[in-house]
């Protein structure tokens, strides 16, 4: 029987829960119906020669299948979707399809997302401020916008990236578009906003979210004391 | 026969030149030793409907197989890494952690490099100005330092990041570090400074940066009777 172990931390802040990245790798094995245990690590832990050793970059996930670990949730959803029956078809133009958008998602779309939330949260810097992004945020934001609305012209009126059905390449950029959703920059793009809602609604997703929460508020009131 | 066709620009200019992301494309394909033809779009027509087919973010590259269009560099190199015999060790162990580096040069290591680089563009638009990306500089600096700093602890004294020989995990990894030596970041680093010029002295290598460069100068002539 085969044992998969998932790192995550036991608690992150508010702006963090339900987007660290174990929630892809999560939703990939409720997707396919893969059971598997957690390793949560107590903040501060992350950079600590364990996870290291797992993870060379000091964050999370890893995924630990029968003692052998990978990183990167890109890499551990592709991995799990390969193994299973669910998440990738088999033939080999639609597999090639969703290796494209699985990857799309991480290097086309998500990079201008992340360089949004970073100036979110550097202007929340008193040493930075509104003022110290003011003059950089136009570009990246209009570049994050440029990916949503090629990304939306690229989906249309379908509910599904690749062979009209659900596969690794909607998971991915579910997860990417979440991040978009939180920046504020779906409202323009109401197929996107939809298209989000669509597999958030799965319950595959939904278990995989609370699973991600759960440890969080058990562990809140003793960061909370810390803190 | 198999036909391969990669899509890449016929000119661009000096400061994108052997950066184009084809070039991971090509690297791949010659290390595989699999023949290919290129397909080269002039400057203003990525955005027309024929690349947008094959590339929906507008851009290169984009690698038709058999007349099969897949995208995005890290999805091309790993299906070429997957037909060939040379990049990509079979036994699922070794296979996996090429899997979780090749996400993670993408990832976990070239975010930060992009975001250093769009800075350095940015600096030298009049409208924003030094003074307009001094603030936001430093944060997305020192993540770029730490990303860098991890990898080169990861990699110790190796040559390669994984199983002792050159794998997909080197090609892509390699390509992201010229992006951190063209920033000037390297210098504190000379592990990872030797371990690019190591992979970069490839025969494979200097073909695959030969061949996206040749239509560059042939060109360079059109383009400056236009500009």
């Amino acid at each position: 029987m085969t044992t998969r172990t998932v790192t995550a931390y036991d608690w992150v802040p508010d702006f963090a829960q339900g987007h660290v990245r174990d929630l892809r790798v999560r939703w990939a094995l409720e997707e396919e119906g893969l059971p598997y245990e957690t390793d949560l690590l107590p903040q501060g832990t992350q950079g600590k020669p364990e996870n290291l050793a797992r993870q060379p970059f000091g964050q999370v996930p890893a995924l630990t299948v029968d003692g052998k670990p990978m990183f990167e949730s890109g890499a551990c959803v592709w991995r799990i979707a390969e193994e299973g029956t669910v998440l990738l078809p088999k033939d080999t133009e639609t597999r090639n399809a969703c290796l494209s958008w699985h990857f799309a998602a991480l290097n086309s779309v998500e990079p201008s997302l992340t360089m949004m939330a970073m100036l979110f949260f550097q202007a929340m810097n008193p040493d930075i401020g509104e003022e110290g992004v003011a003059k950089v945020r136009p570009g990246i934001r209009s570049m994050a916008e440029k990916r949503l609305t090629q990304l939306a012209d690229a989906l249309g009126e379908r509910d599904h990236l690749v062979a009209d059905r659900f596969t690794t390449a909607d998971l991915m950029m579910t997860t990417v578009l979440r991040t978009a959703e939180s920046l504020d920059l779906l409202e323009p793009l109401p197929r996107l906003r939809a298209y989000l809602d669509h597999h958030t609604a799965r319950p595959a997703f939904r278990a995989a979210l609370e699973a991600q929460l759960q440890p969080f508020r058990e562990n809140a009131p003793r960061y909370e004391r810390a803190g």
